[in-house]
Order: C-alpha cells, then structure tokens, then sequence
C-alpha cells in the first residue's frame, strides 16, 4: 500500500492551515495513497506560548475536518497533533487517526513531553503547559497494524519494542523535532527503530521555516 | 581515561598474530591507553570451518599472553575473540578480559549466534559449530563499569539496555561485521546503543583483507 506523509508550511492562522492541509491530503490520495499522515502541529505554530490559544476540545472543529477530509478520500488519515488537546483543564499534545468511513480509530496523547535546555542554543519546557499521555495507541488497518507516536516518544526505544511486541509492523511518528538535536537524532532515532524491531518507521515534519519561532527538523 | 580499539591484520597463523597483538597492546599503552580492546578473532582466522582448530581451552596459549601483557602494560585488556574456547566437549566464541595485575576478570561468552543467509552474498551457520552464553559480562574499572558484547550481541538492544540499567557507561563490542551487513549495522547500531542508553559505546574490527575468506566491515 502507499503511505502519504505531508510535510506542509505550517502558519499562525488555523483555518489557513486546515485548508492547506485537508488539499494535500486529497491530493495524496489522488496519488494513492491508503494511509496518509500529517505531521505534529499541523494546525498551529510550535511553541508552548500557543498551545492554550489553539487548543481545541474532540470532537472539535480540527479533528471534525481531518474525519471528513478522511471519509470523503476513503483513507486512513494520521491527524499529527491536530490540535493542542484540551480536555477537563488540561492540555494534551494529541494526535488522531480516522478511517474511510470518517470514524476516529485511536486518539494518542503525547506521552513524552520534551523539556529541553541546551544554553545558548535552545530552551522551553513543554511540561510547564502540557500533561503527557499514559496510554500506547494502534489501529488496525487492512494492510498492518499501526503503532503512534508523537514526536519525542520516538526517543524511547521501550515504546517501539512494546508495539513491535504487539504486533504492529508500520510505526509512525508525527514530529517537530529542532535544529539543535534534529541533526543528531531525527534520522537515527527512525532507522534503529526499525532496525531493532523490524518494523517499518514513518516520521513526518512540518516543512522548515527560518523566520518562525520554532524551526522545525526534518 | 584513554581507551584504545586495536584494529589488526589477522592470519592464520596463531602465534604471529598473538605476537602482533601483543606488540600493538604494548604500543597503545605506550601512549597513554588504560583499556585496550582487541577485535572479534584477532588470533585466528574467522569461519565456522576454523573454529574447531583454533580452539583453546581457558586458560590457555592465548590468554596466557593476553594476561602477561595487562601486567606488563598495567592496563585492562580486553581480548577480543580470545579464543574460540574448548570447554567440556562444546565451543564458544569467548572473550576476556584482564585486569591491571593480570588477573581474569570477565569472560563473556558470545550470547547470539550468527546464522546468515543472503542468497548470492554470505551464508553461514555460527550455531552449527559453537555453543552459546547465557551471561551478561561487566566489570569495574576505576574509570566507569564496562559492559561486555560480541559482534551480532549488538544487534540486540536490551542487552545494552540492561548493561546500561546496571550502570555500565561504557560498552565495548569487538566485532567482525561482514561486507554484507556490516554497511547497514555496524555504525547505527554504535550510534543507535548510545543514544538510547546515553552511554558510550566502542566497537572494534579486525583491519579488512580483502583476500580473506571472510572480510570483516568496520
């Protein structure tokens, strides 16, 4: 089967962002793709400042999109961090995945949250915002079973090792990672995963932009 | 501290390549090297139809030197490949180590076999010839705990993990990857172990013969 990973300009407005996004999705089904994945924050610019101003409930007006959009392609779609996830006062990092028939199949909240302090180079804690996940999340899909992660879960070689366990053959991680550990871990991190666990491993980035205020990896 | 990884042409002639590498032990510590880790097979040929012949007892001709040079040098020496070793009736692909005052103070016992089959490139049965381990192998240094692999033992990241969650921050794997493999594994698996395990990780090779019936990668 053809897996899809767009890798899309990702800018301060969201229903630009929605637009963009639900157009390469088409198109890569156009192209036929079967399974199609955006990456992490897709829909808002990267950075701890914007996750409250973004968030949205699920159902919401992202992930209600991203199941239309998935249903009218008849695709599996991997809804990178479709939102900031806010739910009971608190914010989550989260990606969905809805199937052809629009249905969500699995909801994955960021399990590892990425503080990071490199002096000089680069610092924010998204602990200080964010509240991680505590679950594994896969979907069956006619071609393998599918393990999520986002971003930084891609770090923990555990996770990949329990999904490889699980049964799961494709992993996918949506990401942002940065320009200070990007360089270091981004391509190694996604070919040892694989290598140790005989799986097949997607990652997929927001295009870089020099002028935002997060510069993404990838 | 200084570690030095010895990189030598192998023969088949034992007591030559003894001799080598006990010249190049001297010559390492000679600039400051406190451990020094000799590769997979450094005395003798590598090949399943070898290993029977080449085979010593413990201890022996091989790590009798080995022994008298760490005195002599007043370093750790790790043997590589020491042997194969000969022990009630079975073979195994061992490698010591030996203390500042020549003492033995790990001997680890290749815990996975390598059996390889490429239609058309390499095919060759480690199981049919040697015997496993069952061992993890540390010891203590005054400079960090070391953590003991061979060759396809790298291929395996729980061993690392396991090493490293016992407090080895160091790991040392002598090797002989071949021409196959040896360009997809040999640096991501050293890059991938360190990573993952944020300790450090020394992988060390035979020097490559192209004559060989088998060349090592690395």
């Amino acid at each position: 089967f053809r897996l899809a990973l767009i890798q899309l300009h990702v800018s301060a407005v969201k229903s630009e962002n929605l637009q963009r996004a639900c157009g390469l999705v088409r198109e890569a089904s156009a192209k036929g793709a079967k399974v199609v994945a955006l990456p992490e924050c897709f829909n808002s610019p990267y950075g701890t400042q914007y996750f409250k101003e973004y968030a949205e409930e699920i159902p919401g007006e992202s992930t209600q999109k991203l199941s239309e959009v998935a249903k009218e392609c008849s695709i599996y779609l991997i809804g990178g961090r479709s939102i900031p996830e806010e739910d009971g006062g608190k914010l989550y990092n989260t990606c969905t995945v809805f199937g052809p028939d629009g249905a969500m199949l699995a909801k994955h909240r960021k399990v590892h949250l990425f503080d990071i302090n490199v002096p000089g180079k680069i610092q924010f804690k998204e602990s200080e915002t964010l509240s991680p996940g505590n679950n594994f999340s896969m979907f069956d899909t006619p071609y393998c079973k599918v393990g999520l992660g986002i971003c930084y879960d891609m770090r923990f070689a555990e996770m990949a090792q329990i999904y490889s366990q699980k049964g799961c053959q494709l992993l996918i991680y949506p990401g942002a990672f940065n320009l200070t550990t990007g360089p270091a871990h981004w391509e190694l991190l996604q070919r040892g995963r694989a290598v140790d666990n005989q799986v097949y491993v997607a990652a997929v980035s927001p295009a870089r932009d020099e002028k935002a205020s997060y510069v993404a990896w990838g």
